[in-house]
């Protein structure tokens, strides 16, 4: 019998947005099981603790049951390998983050060259958000509810009450 | 049973080049089968004639049974249907590649949205590779028997004796 | 009295596409009239004819008044100053696009330092579509009608018969 | 009558350049009322307090009477709408900021589409100019007399006395 | 006694710009004798014939000893090593141009490892020249005199003569 | 007699890596001595001391005796007069890292036009390295021996000991 395609989708999501769910459900294309990756990242000094971090997505995609949802905090090419992960997964807006990212991609393949780095195109209509963005319009109080699921809408209710 | 994964790596290949040669065995970690789609291209001028460009990558890539050549006329996205592909691979070396690509990839997804397009990294040994660069250093003679495979070398033989 | 403000959305328009006509209904904010300005540039070897790329701009902005719509062929900053222009309208999708505008607008603020060039954003729904993108799917069959004006559906009927 | 177009360049202008009030001058074309909009940003730990920022642009526009400077703590989009704006003016010099600059208008948009986003090009002799820069060079005790106004010199003699 | 340091200025220079003579004087500082290697490249159908783009140099350069102008029509890498070069310059002035420029770094260090590129790059008032630029603006009756030598404005009266 | 051709390789080096070494010895063949300049750079508040930075780097370069390394902080331009230096060296791997390059260029010669700064592209199998990558791999125990000379080693078993 053949071994499940297994791929990682890493980011801090801080929090999740649209669009990373957009990345999410076409990353269901290359692989059999996707494991959503989530870096606790502390010197980013993040505003979601990353049991809400985790828990926000696991709302999310409840209803896929070839996505799993988990915190790490090692190299990532240390997660992959523990996971069995053969496909690393990126989703790309911008040149700019093209560049950081085919950088990384390298580095990755350099510590373990069994994981493959490919980059997906989000939907057009999230080609703008981003999770510093979203906060940013929280914080001012903008409307992000076409931004963001459900529970991460209750997230910033509970951080930034009225 | 499960659909077997059918993704497509497209382009001149004229000729194909060790870093095409990379991205494809790459290729083989996102799906089980792959379909190298070699288009006609009559507007570029191609070098090659479009018959000799799928056997010099039939030659190089024999040994490989999940790997497939064959030449194609039609839109990408018609092709991708007609043969149940559900992945375009596409293998990225640069910055201006990368929005050339984006754009291409939003478009062949307004023409047929169950393609996804990836974008792959080639090993940093043939970040430089191009098919216009080797054609260009074989015109002037150079050594280019490390930047393609052997059937590319007689190709270039038979067009350019000396 | 004001004198008005005219601006000027240069291009080969060959043919015009639901992105441009975007950019053109966006441009009338900095303006009180708006030229279209469709340059000859047999160099580019385009598939419609001057008048027809007029027509075809002239037939989808009709009912704009403050929109005109004109052939030329002299350097663009000559074009601008016979009609008293001020503004050079540009519309970007991406970081090339950027680069080469950002060049010519420099040249042509060094030839006529009395137009000054601004860049505006197409609508996402529009960020993959270009002339030669919709040109190369009509050659195949493909399904323009949403990318292009219906007199340009008509016109890629005419040189393009089944 | 017609509405007066409304123009906003918003900034955190710490401390602004002769690059900054280089595209003020030109952000007349478009038209007007030109509203300086300094951002309070206090999150980027600024050099200079807001009241400063703003009273150095005043005094050097102060003979351009289109031009309005005030501090702003809200969402741009929101500002904008309550001084009834419909344009958004923004400086580019490198492609790196055109790319964060094109998805900042788009987020824009998306919460306000009644203001557009409109890119302008600085003069060349500034296009190396960045605030960063000119508060490194004042703080290496370096001469930045010919990069900011004079209120933006004396401005730095009392932050940083020798 | 120490080799001297010999450096090419490679290019087709379709005519020479005020650009090019920038970075020629420029890249003195990095040697001890510049050759300016003019390219045939009857594939990009030159304007000028070589004979006259290496005189239009020539005559421009005349006061620097150190500087001599050549044709050549074999490898880049090859024409190197013939006259003991260490160095090639190339002058930069965007981002896209850095692109393919570093890719063809790479491949002429993959066939010369014993010639290094190096980038140098143009005044500012020079950022927006390029040669097709001119051309274009010259075609069209434009004044070239601030962006090309004497030599080349009498070239353009030649071939365009009113 | 000659003047020397002095140029500086400027940088923060925390730590220096394999790819800085690199640059290093490929500047040798435009200069007659190269001075390796350390930022003090407390702002950045880099992991290691620079005294620790500036004996990493003499460590590794002891055998070339035309390479000296010095900590600075004061101005580049001004520490390159203080030393007589004709020529910057910067190494690039990426198209952002050169237009913050190209941007400091433009600054650094409009601060002292007789310092020329050149761009040198590092070796292929360094393109991805970068010191914040490499803190970031040790940080999580992850092998970095093939990435930054012994010194360093050394130095990150003293900050980060088992």
């Amino acid at each position: 019998m053949k071994r499940p395609r297994i791929a990682i989708y890493p980011g801090t999501f801080d929090p999740v947005t649209n669009g990373h769910l957009d990345i999410m459900k076409r990353a269901l294309c290359l692989c059999d099981k996707l494991i959503v990756a989530v870096a606790l990242n502390p010197k980013k000094n993040p505003l979601f603790a990353v049991e809400d971090r985790v828990s926000f997505i696991q709302d999310a995609v409840k209803k896929y049951e070839s996505i799993a949802v988990h915190p790490f905090d090692t190299l990532l090419t240390d997660y992959g390998d523990s996971i069995k992960a053969s496909i690393i997964v990126k989703g790309l807006r911008a040149v700019s983050d093209f560049e950081y990212e085919l950088q990384m991609g390298l580095m990755n393949r350099n510590l373990n060259d069994k994981l493959e780095t490919v980059f997906m195109i989000p939907s057009q209509e999230f080609s703008f958000l981003s999770s510093s963005f979203v906060k940013e319009i929280a914080k001012h109080g903008g409307d992000v509810s076409k931004m963001v699921p459900k529970a991460v809408l209750k997230g910033f209710a509970k951080v930034q009450p009225l």
